[in-house]
Protein backbone atom coordinates (compact mmCIF):
# COMPACT_ATOMS: atom_id res chain seq x y z
CA UNK A 1 0.00 0.00 0.00
CA UNK A 2 1.46 3.10 -0.55
CA UNK A 3 1.92 6.10 1.67
CA UNK A 4 -0.94 8.18 0.40
CA UNK A 5 -3.34 4.71 0.83
CA UNK A 6 -2.19 4.60 4.21
CA UNK A 7 -2.70 7.85 5.38
CA UNK A 8 -5.95 8.18 4.10
CA UNK A 9 -6.92 4.60 5.90
CA UNK A 10 -5.76 6.57 9.02
CA UNK A 11 -8.48 9.07 8.40
CA UNK A 12 -11.23 6.89 7.88
CA UNK A 13 -10.10 4.66 11.17
CA UNK A 14 -9.96 8.15 13.17
CA UNK A 15 -13.54 8.37 11.94
CA UNK A 16 -14.29 5.08 13.72
CA UNK A 17 -12.22 5.75 16.72
CA UNK A 18 -14.06 8.98 17.10
CA UNK A 19 -17.12 7.56 16.63
CA UNK A 20 -16.53 4.76 19.55
CA UNK A 21 -15.19 7.45 21.66
CA UNK A 22 -18.40 9.48 21.37
CA UNK A 23 -15.68 12.31 21.06
CA UNK A 24 -17.55 14.86 18.18
CA UNK A 25 -15.66 17.44 18.68
CA UNK A 26 -12.81 15.08 17.02
CA UNK A 27 -14.70 13.54 14.41
CA UNK A 28 -15.91 17.00 13.42
CA UNK A 29 -12.28 18.20 12.64
CA UNK A 30 -11.66 15.43 10.34
CA UNK A 31 -13.79 17.24 8.08
CA UNK A 32 -12.98 20.33 5.62
CA UNK A 33 -15.73 23.18 6.86
CA UNK A 34 -17.48 22.93 3.42
CA UNK A 35 -17.68 19.41 3.71
CA UNK A 36 -21.46 17.66 3.27
CA UNK A 37 -22.44 14.25 4.58
CA UNK A 38 -25.51 11.72 3.71
CA UNK A 39 -26.45 9.46 6.59
CA UNK A 40 -28.09 6.11 5.86
CA UNK A 41 -32.09 7.46 5.74
CA UNK A 42 -30.84 10.26 3.24
CA UNK A 43 -30.59 13.43 5.67
CA UNK A 44 -28.40 15.68 3.63
CA UNK A 45 -26.26 17.80 6.42
CA UNK A 46 -23.88 20.41 4.38
CA UNK A 47 -20.84 22.00 6.20
CA UNK A 48 -18.85 20.41 9.24
CA UNK A 49 -21.15 22.87 11.77
CA UNK A 50 -24.25 20.81 10.65
CA UNK A 51 -22.53 17.48 10.72
CA UNK A 52 -21.13 18.07 14.23
CA UNK A 53 -24.38 18.97 15.80
CA UNK A 54 -26.39 16.09 13.68
CA UNK A 55 -23.47 13.22 15.53
CA UNK A 56 -23.95 14.74 18.39
CA UNK A 57 -27.27 14.46 18.83
CA UNK A 58 -27.19 10.77 17.83
CA UNK A 59 -24.33 9.98 20.20
CA UNK A 60 -26.61 11.11 23.32
CA UNK A 61 -29.65 8.84 21.75
CA UNK A 62 -29.44 6.21 19.48
CA UNK A 63 -25.55 5.78 19.69
CA UNK A 64 -24.52 6.52 22.66
CA UNK A 65 -22.97 3.06 23.61
CA UNK A 66 -22.61 2.40 20.13
CA UNK A 67 -19.60 0.50 18.40
CA UNK A 68 -18.37 1.15 14.78
CA UNK A 69 -16.12 -1.87 13.41
CA UNK A 70 -14.69 -0.87 9.45
CA UNK A 71 -14.35 -4.04 7.84
CA UNK A 72 -12.44 -3.31 4.70
CA UNK A 73 -10.95 0.00 3.32
CA UNK A 74 -10.53 -0.03 -0.05
CA UNK A 75 -8.41 3.62 -1.26
CA UNK A 76 -8.63 4.81 -4.83
CA UNK A 77 -6.99 8.44 -6.29
CA UNK A 78 -9.14 9.30 -9.14
CA UNK A 79 -7.10 12.71 -9.34
CA UNK A 80 -4.26 14.41 -7.69
CA UNK A 81 -4.61 15.56 -4.11
CA UNK A 82 -7.98 13.90 -3.67
CA UNK A 83 -9.09 10.10 -2.29
CA UNK A 84 -11.60 8.18 -2.81
CA UNK A 85 -12.11 5.64 0.57
CA UNK A 86 -14.82 3.69 0.51
CA UNK A 87 -15.51 0.75 3.55
CA UNK A 88 -18.08 -1.68 4.46
CA UNK A 89 -18.79 -1.35 8.22
CA UNK A 90 -20.31 -2.93 10.99
CA UNK A 91 -22.33 -1.67 13.65
CA UNK A 92 -23.21 -3.31 17.68
CA UNK A 93 -24.43 -1.66 20.55
CA UNK A 94 -26.74 0.60 19.43
CA UNK A 95 -30.57 1.10 20.54
CA UNK A 96 -33.99 2.08 19.77
CA UNK A 97 -35.29 5.80 20.71
CA UNK A 98 -37.07 3.92 23.67
CA UNK A 99 -33.52 2.53 24.31
CA UNK A 100 -34.05 -0.80 23.66
CA UNK A 101 -31.21 -2.82 22.00
CA UNK A 102 -31.00 -3.57 18.42
CA UNK A 103 -28.73 -6.62 16.85
CA UNK A 104 -25.81 -5.05 14.54
CA UNK A 105 -25.73 -3.61 11.44
CA UNK A 106 -23.60 -3.23 8.37
CA UNK A 107 -23.72 -0.23 6.10
CA UNK A 108 -21.15 1.01 3.14
CA UNK A 109 -19.57 4.47 3.52
CA UNK A 110 -17.64 6.40 1.09
CA UNK A 111 -15.49 9.03 2.25
CA UNK A 112 -14.57 11.39 0.05
CA UNK A 113 -10.89 13.57 1.03
CA UNK A 114 -8.53 16.50 -0.45
CA UNK A 115 -4.87 16.82 0.94
CA UNK A 116 -4.51 20.04 2.66
CA UNK A 117 -0.92 20.42 3.64
CA UNK A 118 0.11 17.39 5.14
CA UNK A 119 -3.39 16.96 6.04
CA UNK A 120 -5.94 14.83 4.19
CA UNK A 121 -10.07 16.47 4.93
CA UNK A 122 -12.83 14.68 4.08
CA UNK A 123 -14.98 16.85 1.96
CA UNK A 124 -17.49 14.55 1.36
CA UNK A 125 -19.14 11.76 3.05
CA UNK A 126 -21.94 9.25 2.42
CA UNK A 127 -23.84 6.04 3.84
CA UNK A 128 -25.86 3.37 2.81
CA UNK A 129 -27.03 0.43 4.51
CA UNK A 130 -26.56 -3.06 3.09
CA UNK A 131 -29.85 -4.62 2.92
CA UNK A 132 -29.59 -8.22 2.63
CA UNK A 133 -30.91 -10.67 0.05
CA UNK A 134 -32.44 -8.21 -2.69
CA UNK A 135 -31.33 -6.48 -5.22
CA UNK A 136 -32.77 -3.14 -4.90
CA UNK A 137 -35.52 -1.90 -2.65
CA UNK A 138 -38.84 -1.94 -4.31
CA UNK A 139 -41.25 -1.52 -1.40
CA UNK B 1 -23.70 28.63 -13.13
CA UNK B 2 -20.11 28.01 -14.87
CA UNK B 3 -19.68 25.92 -17.84
CA UNK B 4 -18.11 22.98 -16.15
CA UNK B 5 -21.03 22.89 -13.58
CA UNK B 6 -23.37 22.80 -16.68
CA UNK B 7 -21.34 20.26 -18.46
CA UNK B 8 -21.49 17.41 -15.17
CA UNK B 9 -24.97 18.05 -14.39
CA UNK B 10 -25.64 17.32 -18.17
CA UNK B 11 -23.76 13.99 -17.34
CA UNK B 12 -25.91 13.66 -14.27
CA UNK B 13 -28.98 14.31 -16.39
CA UNK B 14 -27.95 11.19 -19.07
CA UNK B 15 -27.57 9.36 -16.14
CA UNK B 16 -31.60 9.76 -15.27
CA UNK B 17 -32.10 9.62 -19.19
CA UNK B 18 -30.58 6.69 -20.02
CA UNK B 19 -32.20 4.97 -17.27
CA UNK B 20 -35.76 6.43 -19.09
CA UNK B 21 -34.82 4.66 -22.33
CA UNK B 22 -33.34 1.96 -20.33
CA UNK B 23 -30.65 2.37 -22.80
CA UNK B 24 -27.96 0.13 -20.56
CA UNK B 25 -25.40 0.34 -23.30
CA UNK B 26 -25.73 4.29 -23.49
CA UNK B 27 -25.80 4.20 -19.70
CA UNK B 28 -22.80 2.39 -19.13
CA UNK B 29 -21.22 4.65 -21.52
CA UNK B 30 -20.54 7.63 -18.54
CA UNK B 31 -18.80 5.27 -16.34
CA UNK B 32 -15.10 5.29 -16.45
CA UNK B 33 -14.15 1.37 -16.78
CA UNK B 34 -12.73 1.53 -13.39
CA UNK B 35 -15.94 2.80 -11.59
CA UNK B 36 -17.37 1.56 -8.62
CA UNK B 37 -21.34 1.79 -7.77
CA UNK B 38 -22.71 0.97 -4.38
CA UNK B 39 -26.27 1.12 -4.52
CA UNK B 40 -29.64 1.37 -2.52
CA UNK B 41 -28.81 -1.71 -0.86
CA UNK B 42 -25.37 -1.75 -0.48
CA UNK B 43 -24.57 -3.55 -3.26
CA UNK B 44 -20.81 -2.77 -4.36
CA UNK B 45 -20.19 -2.85 -7.84
CA UNK B 46 -16.42 -2.96 -9.57
CA UNK B 47 -15.87 -1.20 -13.34
CA UNK B 48 -18.23 -0.59 -15.82
CA UNK B 49 -19.06 -4.24 -16.79
CA UNK B 50 -20.47 -4.95 -13.72
CA UNK B 51 -22.04 -1.64 -13.15
CA UNK B 52 -23.88 -2.40 -16.51
CA UNK B 53 -24.80 -5.96 -16.37
CA UNK B 54 -26.48 -5.42 -12.97
CA UNK B 55 -28.22 -2.12 -14.37
CA UNK B 56 -29.13 -4.66 -17.24
CA UNK B 57 -30.61 -7.53 -14.81
CA UNK B 58 -32.96 -4.23 -12.89
CA UNK B 59 -34.27 -3.02 -16.67
CA UNK B 60 -35.55 -6.48 -17.24
CA UNK B 61 -36.90 -6.80 -14.26
CA UNK B 62 -37.62 -4.51 -11.09
CA UNK B 63 -36.62 -0.65 -13.40
CA UNK B 64 -38.34 -1.79 -16.31
CA UNK B 65 -41.22 0.41 -16.95
CA UNK B 66 -39.24 3.26 -14.52
CA UNK B 67 -39.02 6.54 -14.62
CA UNK B 68 -36.18 8.16 -12.71
CA UNK B 69 -36.87 11.93 -11.99
CA UNK B 70 -34.26 14.30 -10.66
CA UNK B 71 -35.50 16.71 -8.20
CA UNK B 72 -31.83 18.99 -7.61
CA UNK B 73 -28.47 18.69 -8.62
CA UNK B 74 -25.41 20.28 -6.61
CA UNK B 75 -22.04 20.44 -7.79
CA UNK B 76 -18.74 20.99 -6.11
CA UNK B 77 -15.39 21.06 -7.19
CA UNK B 78 -12.86 19.60 -4.54
CA UNK B 79 -10.21 19.38 -6.31
CA UNK B 80 -8.71 20.14 -10.45
CA UNK B 81 -10.99 18.16 -13.01
CA UNK B 82 -12.95 16.21 -10.33
CA UNK B 83 -16.68 17.17 -9.47
CA UNK B 84 -19.01 15.75 -6.89
CA UNK B 85 -22.44 15.43 -8.05
CA UNK B 86 -25.57 15.20 -5.83
CA UNK B 87 -28.90 14.99 -6.39
CA UNK B 88 -32.34 13.93 -5.13
CA UNK B 89 -34.17 11.76 -7.10
CA UNK B 90 -37.92 10.22 -6.91
CA UNK B 91 -38.58 6.95 -9.02
CA UNK B 92 -41.97 5.72 -10.09
CA UNK B 93 -42.97 3.00 -12.31
CA UNK B 94 -40.92 0.20 -10.70
CA UNK B 95 -42.66 -3.02 -9.56
CA UNK B 96 -42.32 -5.89 -7.34
CA UNK B 97 -39.86 -9.07 -8.42
CA UNK B 98 -43.69 -10.36 -9.14
CA UNK B 99 -44.27 -7.60 -11.46
CA UNK B 100 -46.98 -5.80 -8.96
CA UNK B 101 -46.90 -1.80 -8.81
CA UNK B 102 -44.95 0.24 -6.08
CA UNK B 103 -45.47 3.68 -4.95
CA UNK B 104 -42.82 6.38 -5.67
CA UNK B 105 -39.88 6.09 -3.68
CA UNK B 106 -36.97 8.60 -3.07
CA UNK B 107 -33.07 9.01 -2.49
CA UNK B 108 -29.69 10.99 -2.71
CA UNK B 109 -27.08 9.79 -5.53
CA UNK B 110 -23.75 10.88 -5.16
CA UNK B 111 -21.62 10.84 -8.33
CA UNK B 112 -18.05 11.44 -8.67
CA UNK B 113 -16.71 12.67 -11.84
CA UNK B 114 -13.42 13.38 -13.82
CA UNK B 115 -12.67 15.31 -16.65
CA UNK B 116 -11.07 13.00 -19.21
CA UNK B 117 -10.15 15.15 -22.49
CA UNK B 118 -13.77 16.71 -23.34
CA UNK B 119 -15.72 14.19 -21.39
CA UNK B 120 -16.77 14.54 -17.32
CA UNK B 121 -16.61 10.69 -16.86
CA UNK B 122 -18.45 9.05 -13.70
CA UNK B 123 -15.73 7.22 -11.77
CA UNK B 124 -17.85 6.52 -8.80
CA UNK B 125 -21.22 6.44 -7.81
CA UNK B 126 -22.77 5.90 -4.17
CA UNK B 127 -27.08 5.27 -3.99
CA UNK B 128 -29.20 5.86 -0.57
CA UNK B 129 -32.70 5.57 -0.64
CA UNK B 130 -34.36 8.99 1.66
CA UNK B 131 -36.33 6.86 5.15
CA UNK B 132 -38.93 9.59 5.91
CA UNK B 133 -39.44 10.58 9.55
CA UNK B 134 -36.14 9.14 11.39
CA UNK B 135 -32.49 10.45 12.01
CA UNK B 136 -31.15 6.97 11.55
CA UNK B 137 -32.43 3.39 11.31
CA UNK B 138 -31.43 1.69 14.30
CA UNK B 139 -34.15 -1.36 13.22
Amino acid sequence: MSTEAVEVTCVVQAFADCWNRHDMDAFAELFAPEAEFVNVVGLWWKGRAEIKGAHEFTHRTLFRSSTLELEEVAVRFPAPLLALARCRWKLSGHVTPEGEPLPPRHGVLLNVLRREGDRWLIVDSQNTDIIEGVVSRPQ
